[in-house]
C-alpha cells in the first residue's frame, strides 16, 4: 500500500511557485462554500513520525482563511478525558457544521501504538477498527466530511531528515525521544500502520497516503486533495434529494413484548414500604462506592408520558447524595447540538467518574418520538438503532454500568393519570396539550417502542421492562434492578 | 452576624409536616414560572463543614423538579481547571436562563480558606471578595440570581454533630479528615467567614443564615427562602421596564486619540521583509517557550472593516506552530451563549497554558458593534467596560498574557480599500453588504472606539494603537510588540 508513496514524487519550485496561487484561491472558495452548508469537515493528520505533518498543517492554516479551521493537537489525554470512554476526547471537538477540524493525531493512534507495541493482540486491533470504521460512517451519515491523510516517509529518507534536522541548531528541538524510538521501530510500525490503513481505508472514507519526502510536493497534494474532496462532497450533498421526514404511523404487532407483560403485578402498602426502605438503604452507600472503584453509572428511563418515570427517579434520587447524581432531561436540541450529529449531546454530558446520570428520556427519542412524529427521516432512525449500540458498547466497555428502564403502562391507565393530574394542583404542571397529542399515537409510539427493545436489548446493556401500572411495583423494581446490578459490578 | 443563627431555633415534627406539602407546591410552581422566564438561578450553598449542607441539598433536589436542576460539587479543581483563572471552573457551569445550578463550595470557598490558613494577607482577602462582589453584582445584572445560605452551627452543636455521626456505624464514613481539622479551627474560620459575610452581603445579593442544628428548620428554612427570593426575582423582572435598545449615534470629539496617530508612518520593502523575518523567526522558539513555562497568551484585534486584521493575524500565525495557536472570529453568539452572561462565550473558550488565541475582533463587540447598533441596552454596553476590565484582570492576574491591538485606518484609506477588494477575485469573499453599512456609521464607531480605549487601556492589558493605513508598518508593530512581550514574560 505504501509503495505507491515511495516512488520519490517531487515538485519542481517553479511548479510550485505557479500553483499556489491558483491552491489558495480555490481553498478560500470552498471554504467560502463550506460555511454556508451544512456540511463539517474533519481533516486527520497522520502518518510516520517527522515526516512533517505539523509543518503541513501550518501551511493549510496559512492558506485557509483560519478563523474557520480549529486545530487540535491529540497528545496525552487530560484527566477529565480520562475518566470518559477514549473517544470522548474526540466527540467533545467535533467541529459543528460549516467550519473544518484539524486533528493531529487521531483515533487510529491508540490501536497503532498499541499493536505495534504488541499490547493488544490482532483480534483486539482489528475489532478497533472496525469500531472506527463504523464511527466514521456514522459521522459521514451525520454531515461530517472526514479526510484521511497519511504522511509518508520511507526508512532511508526519515533518517536522512532526522539527521538534518539533529545538525541544525534550530530545528534539533523538533527531534523527540519518541521519534528516535520511532525510527528504531519503523519496520514494526510501516507494517501495523499498512494493516491498520488497509482495513479502514473504505470507499466512503478513503486514505490518502502522501509521499512527504519533498515539501513542496507534500503541501500541494494535500492541498489539492482537500480542495477535491470538499468540492465532491459538497456537490453531493447539493445532489442528494432532501431527506423525507414524514411521521411514521406504523402499527404494533398484536401480540408484542410490552402487551405481553402482566400488567396485574402489584404491591401492597407495607410490603413497599419495607423494600424501598431497605432498597434505599442499601443504595446509598454502593453509590458512594462508584467513585472508589472508579466507575460511573447512567440510568435511562423511557416509557409512554405518566408511565411513573419522574416517580421512579425521585425514589431514587432520595437514596442518593446530591453530590453524585444528575438528573436530565431531554428536550429540544440547542442550535449548537444540532450542528453536530445527534449523539453528541449525550456524549457531551457524560459524566465522569464516580457520578450517575439519571435520563428522563434519552438518545432513544431518536427513534421513538423523532420517528413517529417525522423530525428525522426513516434512514436516519433506521440506522440509529446499530449507532446507539455502537454508543452504548463504547460505554458498557469503559465499564460505564449502564441500565435502561422501560416502564410501561396501558391506555386505560394513561387516562386515569391524565385526568388525575387535570384534578390535583401540584401534579398540573405536569400535563400538556402535547401529552394529548402523543396519546392520539398510541399504536404507533406502541410500534416504535417494540422495534427499539428488540433491536437495542444488548448483552451488556439489555432493556428492562418494568411493569408500572402499579406504582410500587414499578419503583420497587427499579429500586432493586439498580441495587442488584451495583452489588453485582462493585463487588 | 452569626449571633442570630445561635438563638436555637427549632422546629417541631408536626409543624414540619403541616409545612413541607406548601412548600413543595410552592417551590415546583415557583420553578414553572422559573423555567418560562429569561431568569436563571445560582444557589451557593455554604456554611460550616458538618452543618448538613449536602443533606439539605439533597432535601431541595428532591422537592423541586430534578430535571431543571444541576448540583455542582466545587472540591479539588480539575487539571484542565488549573490551567485556567480560578473563576473559569465557576463560569463554565453557569446555568443558562430558566434551569438552577446549586454549589455545593462556591467563590468563596478559596479566599475564607486561604485567609484562615493565613497563606494570604488581609487586603487580598479583601481585594479578592470585592472582586466577587462585582462578579456577582453582574450576575444580577446579566439575569442570573445568585440565592447565597451559609449554614451555621455553634462549635458546641457542631462538635455534638460530630460525635453523634462518628459514633453512628452507618454514616460515620460522613466525618472526614478536614471536618475534624475543621473543628479545631472553628474559632478562625468562624471570624474569617463572619468578615467574608459581613462584606458580600451586600443589598442585590444578601447572605441568608440559616442556623443548621435541627434539620426540619434548616430545610425548610432554606426552601422558604429560596422561593421568597424566586418570587420576588420573577416579580421585579416582570415589573422592570424593557431595556430599550436604540443605536448609539454618538459622535467623537473632533481631536481624538485615533485621530492624532501619525498615519504617515510607513515602512519601505526591505526594511519590512527584513525586519518580518527577523521578528518570525524571533517570535516561533518564544511561542514554544509558552507551555514550558506554563503560560497562555491571548492577543485581541480591533478596528474598522479592511483595517488588515486577518493580514496582520496571518503574519503572527505564520510563525507559529499549529499545534499552539487558534484563531477565533466572533460572529453571532449561539443561542447556548445567549442564555449566559454575555462574557460567558469567552470564558467558556479561554486557552490552556502553553496555548495562544488570537481574536479576530472580541469581547469588545459589546461596546463597539452592539453599542452603535443597539444590540444591547445603553446600560448594558456602559457598565461593560468594568466588567471587560474585571474579566482582563482576572486573566492577567492569573499569567496570561494578553495584548490588545486596535489597527487605525481613516475613511478615505478603507474606502480604497473595500474598492480594492471588490475587483480583485480572491478577496471579493471579504466584502459584503454589511461592510458598506457599517462604514455610513464610521462616525459613531469612532467615537465608540475612542471611549473604549478610553475606558478600558488599564495598566496591566493597554491598547495598543496600531497606524494601519501602511500595512507593512501595521505587520511589523504588530509582530514586534508581541515579541518584546514575550521576551520581557518568558525570560
Amino acid at each position: 500500500m505504501f509503495e505507491t508513496a515511495e516512488v520519490g514524487n517531487r515538485m519542481e519550485k517553479e511548479t510550485y511557485k505557479r500553483e499556489v496561487p491558483k491552491v489558495r484561491a480555490e481553498l478560500l472558495e470552498v471554504q467560502k462554500r463550506l460555511a454556508a452548508s451544512d456540511l463539517g469537515v474533519v481533516i486527520l493528520m497522520g502518518g510516520v513520525e517527522g515526516a512533517g505533518k505539523t509543518e503541513t498543517v501550518n501551511q493549510l492554516l496559512e492558506w485557509l482563511d483560519a478563523r474557520g479551521v480549529e486545530t487540535h493537537v491529540m497528545d496525552e489525554p487530560t484527566d477529565e478525558e480520562r475518566e470518559r470512554p477514549p473517544m470522548w476526547r474526540f466527540w467533545r471537538i467535533l467541529p459543528p457544521k460549516g467550519r473544518i477540524g484539524v486533528f493531529l493525531g487521531s483515533w487510529y493512534t491508540a490501536p497503532i501504538v498499541c499493536r505495534a507495541f504488541g499490547t493488544c493482540t490482532e483480534p483486539e486491533f482489528h475489532e478497533a477498527l472496525d469500531q472506527v470504521a463504523a464511527f466514521e460512517t456514522m459521522l459521514g451519515r451525520e454531515g461530517l466530511l472526514v479526510v484521511k491523510f497519511w504522511l509518508h516517509l520511507k526508512q532511508k529518507a526519515l533518517k536522512k531528515r532526522m539527521a538534518k534536522l539533529e545538525a541544525d541548531p534550530l530545528q534539533h528541538w523538533r527531534v523527540t525521544e519518541r521519534d528516535l524510538k520511532f525510527v528504531k521501530k519503523y519496520g514494526k510500525f510501516r507494517k501495523v500502520s499498512e494493516a491498520a490503513l488497509m482495513r479502514s481505508s473504505t470507499g466512503e472514507v478513503p486514505w490518502h497516503i502522501v509521499e512527504a519526502e519533498d515539501w513542496r510536493y507534500r503541501h500541494l497534494t494535500v492541498a489539492q486533495t482537500l480542495i477535491a474532496s470538499l468540492k465532491e462532497a459538497l456537490a453531493e450533498r447539493a445532489a442528494a434529494p432532501k431527506p423525507k421526514r414524514a411521521p411514521d404511523l406504523s402499527r404494533p404487532p398484536k401480540t408484542n413484548i410490552i402487551r405481553s407483560l402482566d400488567m396485574a403485578k402489584k404491591l401492597g402498602e407495607n410490603a413497599y414500604e419495607r423494600r424501598l426502605l431497605k432498597a434505599q438503604a442499601e443504595l446509598n452507600p454502593l453509590t458512594r462506592r462508584l467513585r472508589e472503584k472508579e466507575r460511573s453509572m447512567i440510568l435511562v428511563f423511557e416509557g409512554p408520558d405518566a408511565a411513573g418515570k419522574g416517580g421512579a427517579i425521585r425514589r431514587l434520587t432520595q437514596a442518593m447524595d446530591a453530590r453524585t447524581y444528575r438528573v436530565i432531561s431531554v428536550a429540544a436540541p440547542t442550535d449548537e447540538e444540532r450542528a453536530h450529529p445527534y449523539l453528541w449531546r449525550f456524549w457531551r454530558n457524560l459524566p465522569r467518574l464516580g457520578s450517575v446520570s439519571i435520563y428522563d428520556r434519552s438518545w432513544y427519542g431518536r427513534v421513538l418520538v423523532e420517528r413517529v412524529e417525522g423530525f428525522c427521516s426513516k434512514e436516519e432512525w433506521q440506522r440509529a438503532y446499530a449507532e446507539i449500540n455502537a454508543f452504548e458498547e463504547a460505554l458498557t466497555n469503559f465499564g460505564t454500568i449502564l441500565i435502561k428502564f422501560w416502564l410501561a403502562i396501558g391506555p386505560t391507565e394513561q387516562l386515569r393519570r391524565f385526568k388525575d393530574r387535570e384534578i390535583t394542583p401540584y401534579k398540573q404542571y405536569k400535563i400538556t396539550e402535547e401529552d394529548w397529542r402523543n396519546r392520539a399515537k398510541w399504536d404507533a409510539y406502541e410500534a416504535a417502542a417494540v422495534e427499539m427493545i428488540d433491536k437495542t436489548s444488548t448483552h451488556s446493556a439489555p432493556w428492562i421492562l418494568v411493569e408500572a401500572e402499579n406504582k410500587e411495583h414499578a419503583r420497587v423494581k427499579v429500586l432493586e434492578t439498580v441495587l442488584k446490578r451495583l452489588k453485582r459490578e462493585l463487588k
